[in-house]
């Protein structure tokens, strides 16, 4: 066995380089500091981690995983200690508090000898997060699988790294949620933010009010062994759980069984369209604060957390302006507006809160300079709104960019960074109340075979921004580490490869589905809010299209895209080019036997039919042939534009090809 | 609402043809009978099942997963019941038996017309099976997902159709099990025959003799309460469970915690080897069938089904040989060879059994005439012992030539037919003991991961064999109707698809998967039993290279000779050609950053080499340009041949075009 030898290397350096080994140490998110060794701890067959100078259970418990978890990344039987096993050692601290907060120490070291591996933390969570980093390192070996030689020393960047889940607009099963807490600590996010009530749902069982959950859930809730079952099973994880229940508005499945909440006589159904509805709690009667007192007493105690979030957002005060009662009161205590009703409402939910030891958070709506500081603001609306809440001596948390449902690449959700613009300009003490952000999986669109793809990879990209150093923005380097971690979360379990791909296959229709795969490779769904406005949608509507079953971001369409570019700016690549196109040509009449097959897939006739025309004109203009006429310019501008709410994402390039062509 | 208007038309037409609706009801496998109505019951968005008519809790059961398995097929969300829901009713008789038998009536009609659907059967089995083909038929309409208008009068050509699961190998987990479980009741198998003790492991725990699962399983063995979780599974899918405690031999991990029963003595170690190995019970003692006696009782309690499987296979002889001791035995009894002493042996078990209310069953080694005519042969050396078993007056079961894990394409197995050569020319009354058959699944080479993927769809042709009438053989029908039946089989929560994708991508080791799968889709693993033949393996041996992850039959092979054939016959199809060998010419190129990531691909690298350069040499021939040298009729020979246990499927119809393109 030989001495390793450290090598001292800048971070990108180090990262830049792929090893003679041939593993590229694609870590995800990048830790603060890292300098490579030389030469790799062979896994053999066996593993075991010692754990002996660490006593928390969560450590424990995520050592006793990690032989599992190696076989499920190597596809090799790894058993657990033995003779010769590897070995990695854990030595923490205790946890500073029984329940996490939402700052604790986070730190770890981590280092990889040829000889073995040790990872120091002066806390657990520490500890697991430098388990996930020695997890990450795992590659394989010449003759066996190995971990790489290495130094890190890595802290969070953020000590806020939240994955927001709605399980309202669909209900999602427990299984789906495990999954996804599994994938949240893989990349060292701490905080799910669980969405728990809409105007579509309450979804946890309340004993103290059973009709919010009998009569307001179709049957699709929580019971309460789920929700212990959920907290449990994030605590080990070392991710904190934030429940939501969003009040006033938001709130119309709470008045199906409880209509004399509202601030308008009921009755009330369930909603099931999508949109910002007007029933809204009635903020003048006694008797709801005394509902909500016993309703958040009740989940408070469900959910250990140091922090309860309240919604407040999109209340759009039209019941109230139509109440004699509400303006009699409002006129009565001065309060010259809904807003400051709202703020007056949410002055009594802080102080509920607190009695049942809860510090209050909600949407960037509740923000008004009378709260009281304890209260954490969560901005949507825009990156303002954070600076704003820092600047008066609120936290705060960023989720404005970071809307997953809005099906935005990960380099946008990549760019976005709450420690920049306005924040950036505050002094130090206001910048520390910025307390990092939440990516945020709205599920309008989404049911549970859809949650795992619509998530992920991209929210990884925010784990890394929330994480590693500000300087850490090479988009390239990030998603090809990207690439690397969206395999490691398939080994976890995710769906997120698998379930298109069967979504895919089901609309093939029994046919050989490969020509609509190529096809779906190259589509995006419309950005934004662009589904709602395409038409119109409830809760009800089979999410079984195309649209449905494309990812969010197409990974076949960037790399063409590079390669167009490369070939523009130096002439390289051209077969790759003429056989990709060669390929789109003939796309369409492969098409057949699945159009054929399945009426719902008649909408991606006129995509593919275009796809392969302008794959065969830009043929023909790489071959010099031909100066473009006035169809193929609408041809361009038809593959330009969405089509049953579908982006043909290699449109772009098509275009630069074609009109590099015309003026050589 | 229209009158639905039935029109009559033989079986094959109706397959033949693809319908208006443009579904083509790939049933698998095809009923006895099937008219085709007009018209169609849309299913809308919710769904009843009336089973008042029916009492069985296991067709009460099935009827409620039904809007479930609906939904997994369609994407859209199914409601049970409700107004103007979709209706179908059920009508059964009782279980003549309470036990399930090993001849039931398993016949049933089902007809749908636009205004409903209804299943009559004589017996809840029945039921169960109509409940199967009336989720085949589903498939998507004009405006809502559909069942055709159809009338199908169906029976089972042969009552015993098995799958052999051997869980001793590689020990598989209950919840693989169960999926496999849902799988067969799809395609109207009905026995899992669980292969439960071997040289490698035993896997069940008996609490009579808990050593045997203590120290004979490393662990890995099913708890009492998870096998009757499994029987009571396969219960309610109409499947009966046959366990297989095989004996004499293959009992080497019997004897490490009780070698007092083996006929050399000890210690004995778990076996980490695959083969036939020498250890096998000592036939002279009484302490053995003592200990069988209550072993076997212990376990028939805990396996209703009437058969009990014995193996009896691969007794090689040498202990015995080896032993005074049973020379003597021999010859005091006039046993003149092992063949005697086996069937003495066997003879017993038979008694023992019988006490226990069992009918033993084994492999056709244990048939002698001198047993008696209430044991059942299974015939895995070749069909010859079928025939000569029925015969003999003994009930039998096809495995020869249903080898899964020989990995031979589906149109093998489909060709293989317990009814035919001899057996046709036996009388009615022998003909008639032939029961039927059972695909095998042995897992030398099978990890959990893997295991769906070798089962399916492949064993659904043997299901489709053993169901439908003779006459049902069209190959080129059957690969069609396969493709659709794996898809349903995906739907079901099988993995055949997406695990060995999870596999490829593990290799490209967090590059760019899209290569090394289309190089997967061209490559199937050696057959029979030559990966063995090929290196040394062990239970401990990973099984995570290229040829784990591929498939055992290449879809795109298939589809790529038959083009050949097509254009080589008419001139037909050749820009499709010349895309797909431009393809495969890039092919080895494209691989660079893989074959860098991961050395495990090392050996995949001189079959994509010379798979491009073979793609290149047919892309010269077509073009007219080339008379082959040496150097390339070395080539054509090296792709033919095996490397790295796999086949390159492509090979002949390239080498048929380049030897046309050489005599045009």
């Amino acid at each position: 066995m030989t001495l390793a030898r450290w090598i001292g290397l800048p971070l990108a350096a180090a990262l830049a380089t792929t090893r003679a080994s041939g593993g590229a140490m694609d870590l995800m998110p990048l830790p603060a500091s890292l300098v490579a060794g030389q030469g790799a701890m062979a896994l053999g067959d066996s593993f075991a981690a010692s754990v002996e100078a660490c006593r928390d259970d969560r450590v424990a418990a995520a050592a006793a995983r990690l032989a599992p978890r190696i076989a499920a990344r190597t596809g090799a039987p790894f058993a657990s200690g033995g003779a010769g096993a590897a070995v990695l050692a854990i030595r923490c601290g205790a946890a500073p508090h029984p329940v996490q907060q939402a700052v604790e120490d986070e730190s770890y070291s981590l280092s990889v000898t040829p000889r073995g591996a040790r990872i120091e933390a002066p806390t657990p969570y520490g500890a697991l997060r430098g388990l996930e980093t020695f997890l990450q390192l795992i590659e394989p070996g010449p003759g066996s699988w190995q971990v790489p030689a290495v130094t890190i020393d890595d802290r969070p960047r953020f000590p806020w790294r939240g994955l927001l889940i709605d399980s309202c607009r669909h209900f999602l099963p427990v299984e789906a949620l495990k999954r996804n807490l599994d994938a949240m600590a893989d990349v060292k996010m701490n905080v799910l933010h669980w969405h728990l009530s809409e105007d579509q749902g309450f979804r946890v069982e309340s004993r103290r009010y059973p009709k919010l959950h009998e009569l307001g859930s179709d049957g699709a809730f929580y019971t309460q062994a789920e929700v212990r079952d959920i907290v449990t099973y994030a605590r080990a994880r070392g991710i904190r759980v934030v429940p939501e229940f969003d009040v006033p508005g938001h709130t119309t499945a709470w008045f199906v069984g409880h209509p004399e909440l509202a601030a308008a006589p009921g009755p009330y159904r369930i909603e099931r369209s999508w949109g910002i509805f007007d029933p809204a709690m009635d903020p003048t009667k006694e008797e709801v604060f005394r509902f909500l007192d016993r309703l958040f007493g009740e989940m408070a105690r469900l959910f250990p957390d140091p922090y309860f979030h309240v919604g407040g957002d999109e209340v759009n005060g039209k019941q109230w302006d139509a109440s004699p009662r509400i303006a009699e009161y409002r006129k009565q205590r001065g309060l010259g507006s809904n807003e400051a009703l709202h703020a007056a409402f949410n002055a009594r939910l802080v102080e509920i809160l607190a009695r049942h030891g809860k510090k209050t958070a909600g949407w960037d709506e509740i923000l008004v300079p009378t709260l009281p500081k304890e209260i954490l603001v969560q901005s949507w609306r825009g990156p303002a709104s954070l600076a704003k809440a820092a600047a008066g001596g609120y936290a705060g948390i960023l989720s404005s960019g970071w809307y997953l449902d809005h099906m935005l690449p990960a380099s946008a959700h990549y760019a976005v960074d709450p420690g920049a613009g306005e924040v950036a300009a505050l002094p130090e003490e206001a910048r520390r109340l910025v307390l990092g952000g939440e990516a945020c999986m709205w599920t309008e669109f989404v049911t549970p075979e859809m949650l795992d793809g619509r998530i992920w990879p991209r929210a990884a990209a925010i784990a890394e921004r929330l994480w590693s150093p500000a300087s850490v923005a090479d988009v390239e380097n990030m998603y090809r580490r990207l690439e690397s971690e969206s395999q490691r979360l398939e080994d976890l379990g995710l769906t997120h490869r698998s379930a298109p791909l069967r979504m895919l296959r089901r609309l093939a229709s029994g046919r050989p589905s490969g020509p609509l795969e190529a096809l779906a490779d190259l589509l995006e769904p419309v950005k934004g809010y662009a589904r709602s406005e395409a038409r119109s949608y409830t809760s009800r509507t089979p999410l079984n299209r195309l649209v449905d079953a494309v990812r969010p971001e197409s990974d076949a369409a960037r790399r063409f895209a590079r390669l167009v570019d490369r070939f523009l700016a130096g002439g390289e690549g051209r077969d790759e080019i003429v056989l990709q196109l060669s390929t789109w040509r003939a796309l369409r009449a492969s098409l057949d036997p699945l159009l054929a097959a399945n009426p719902l897939l008649a909408e991606a006739e006129p995509i593919a039919s275009d796809l392969s025309s302008a794959a065969a004109l830009a043929l023909r203009v790489l071959e010099g042939t031909v100066e473009p006429t006035p169809e193929d310019v609408a041809l361009l501008d038809r593959i330009a534009a969405p089509r049953a709410e579908l982006l043909l994402m290699v449109a772009a390039p098509i275009r630069k090809l074609v009109e590099h062509g015309k003026h050589p």
